[in-house]
């Protein structure tokens, strides 16, 4: 059987046990999501077990360290997706909330609601969580999930599909709203993204060339989570006390991820005060300095190694202690910058003057803007979301963290008493 | 010089100028828009000018009479497009709305604001209309737009881009958020749909060649705006004197549009005191039935020719005065039969018991359920938006009638006092 017979199997099967979800009460997902809870901890053993062997296959296959690391569970990383899943079952139900009523002049009553998609496709790599958070926020929000992971994270993702359609089993929900789609082979990858109509909507998790491929070949809507180049801008009115905690904490509190600052500007006005500083500091906490000529000089009086930030430096997301620190010699000018780098992911400004900040906010043009703090809180937990299925890179849809509403479209509903259109 | 470089050069341009439109308040944008409107019929002399030219070539071309039509400009359209524009302007600023508001624990406060996505693209038929349409609704909205009409179309959008330019000229926006997309060959079609990262969405709106080629080729992220295969069901329990105008108003009102219905549903238990009015009625309204054996059956004893509706029929958006009318066992065969045939843009269910109108809205999956009413209302005007830039078939980001709202995406503002994270 090819790749497309496949996956279009799996979707017309989700699509019809997607019925008892659309028909289902929060209280019914809710339950289904405290037993899924209860199962993954009941069952971890196997658990265990299963993802044992792929960390067994990844170690012979000399898989790199910190893809390791995001392959493993432990008993307690178990208990952190069972927890993952009961925080999900406490809050709000996302569907069924109505977004905008009114009643026309012709009596017309009309209603917004929000409603589930219907069957919804995660790609994404060796990271077996997912499959657990993703297969949670989608069943909260009434969708049947297509998961493809990774074939090195087989047994686990195998054995958790397992744990969580037979705790749904347990519930008026259809096991069959959850499936693995297989990942032996790449060319399911390519099925999910074209299974237009049999599938809603494909979110891809993973690197740049798993998105490029998402935005290449899919013919299904998709929902970009992707790369983010962010900055921190030092105002000519920071309160440089601000300035260095937060250029700190947004470079090296998790590098790996995709709010972390890769470039720090810093308004020429400042500089001559705040560059001392900042680069000893940043230097000592162990990051690697690409710079421009301004900034190189002040780092030699300090006999700090840097090397000059090249076109490539300046649009790199580092993923590691690795920084751009330039000047700047205005707002607009570092605004100008992150119009030609930036990715529209975050962007942060430290800044006393309100209108600056005001300035900054309107025009930096990415999902979330930070006035006087880290870029890291751009996260849905950090937010408040209470789970984050990923962060979109797209203005389309949703924007920044995503949390169950994401995860919802709309239905008009407009009830009459018979009235036509004259 | 290739149609991408073309085309990217317009996008950057643009993309530069609409900083004065997202540096612009709500009045100045009005302010534009009623410029607009007089500068259109100050000089409807010009437009008629050119639109003639168009009108001569298609006529030499022997254009099909119904696309000559809606080529024509007149005066009295030209004011119907102005004022339209002035409606525009009276509408709620959709930019700089608050969507969510709170303050976290960490006294971090967090706002999501409705901000304009940048730069659009317009990719659309020989309908010149829409150039003015669009760009004011992509105005009002913050948003530059790239116009790509049709080439038949070529000289009424150039005079109405010029108006509209040199109209912005007497603002403090920049004429160049306007673009007319050269429409000499089709690659620059191809081009605005690939310009990735250079324009933020591509809405089409025509045929259904045009939107599949969209859907295989974009990789600019776009809204689809499609074809419409509308049912109306009746249910056992419908009223039959509402019935029997809202089959006929979703028929006949205006056959062309994807509102209108193609298929008639008719609950077996009102089947036989129903389909004698309602066929005779349709035939008499003059529309061609496409029927189920059950029905043909009915026909023939009231001596209304009909055919035998093949899958194909089921499936057809006629857009002319055709009709499917079939006969179904239970809400439940209704619903299977529009999951199957439907195309998830307007259902409607005539029925008294609200039970059945709960289910067949909880489960028709569509952008606008009707109760009681006709598929007709699924329409901006009509749902009160004041303006409407097309009719999304998809899911994600807009479903059915887009207004101004559709046309902005939201950016997060965090703003703290030097919190980082720990």
């Amino acid at each position: 059987m090819d790749a497309t017979a496949i996956v279009e199997g799996l979707a017309l099967t989700a699509r019809s046990a997607a019925r008892t979800l659309v028909a289902s009460s929060g209280d019914t997902r809710r339950q289904a999501l405290r037993a899924i809870a209860a199962a993954l901890e009941n069952r971890s053993d196997e658990i265990l077990t299963a993802n044992n062997l792929d960390m067994q296959r990844a170690k012979d296959e000399s898989m790199h360290p910190q893809m390791q690391d995001r392959l493993l569970l432990t008993r307690e990383r178990i208990t952190g997706m069972a927890n993952g899943a009961r925080q999900v079952a406490d809050l709000e139900d996302p569907l069924g909330r109505i977004l905008k009523k009114s009643t026309l002049p012709n009596g017309l009553e009309l209603e917004q609601i929000s409603v589930p998609f219907g069957v919804i496709g995660m790609v994404y790599e060796a990271r077996p969580n997912v499959t657990v958070d993703a297969a949670v926020i989608l069943l909260m929000s009434g969708n049947a999930a297509l998961l493809r992971g990774s074939s090195t994270a087989d047994a686990s993702n195998k054995i958790l599909i397992e744990v969580m359609r037979s705790a749904l089993a347990t519930t008026t929900i259809s096991p069959d709203v959850l499936q693995l789609v297989p990942s032996d082979e790449r060319a399911t990858v390519k099925a999910l993204l074209t299974a237009r109509g049999k599938v809603d909507l494909v979110i891809p998790r993973g690197s740049a060339s798993l998105i490029r491929m998402v935005v290449d070949e899919a013919t299904v809507p998709t929902i970009e989570t992707g790369a983010g180049v962010c900055h921190v801008y030092i105002d000519a009115a920071a309160d440089l006390a601000k300035a260095l905690p937060i250029v700190l904490n947004s470079k090296t509190h998790r590098p790996s991820v995709c709010n972390a600052a890769e470039t720090v500007l810093v308004h020429r006005s400042v500089a001559e005060k705040f560059l001392p500083t900042l680069l000893a500091s940043l230097h000592s906490a162990g990051v690697v300095l690409h710079v421009d000529p301004a900034v190189e000089a002040v780092a030699k009086t300090l006999d700090i190694d840097v090397t000059q930030a090249t076109t490539e430096n300046w649009g790199t997301e580092y993923g590691v202690l690795e920084m751009n620190v330039g000047i700047v010699d205005s707002l607009e000018s570092a605004i100008d910058h992150i119009a030609t780098f930036g990715t529209q992911h975050t962007e942060a400004i430290v800044t006393e003057d309100k209108e600056s900040a005001r300035k900054f906010v309107a025009m930096s043009d990415c999902a979330a803007v930070m006035v006087n703090a880290s870029t890291r809180f751009t996260d849905g937990e950090q937010m408040g979301f209470g789970a984050e299925i990923g962060i979109s890179n797209q203005k389309l849809h949703a924007r920044g963290p995503m949390g169950l509403e994401a995860m919802t479209t709309t239905t008009w509903v407009v009830t009459g008493t018979g009235q036509i259109r004259s």
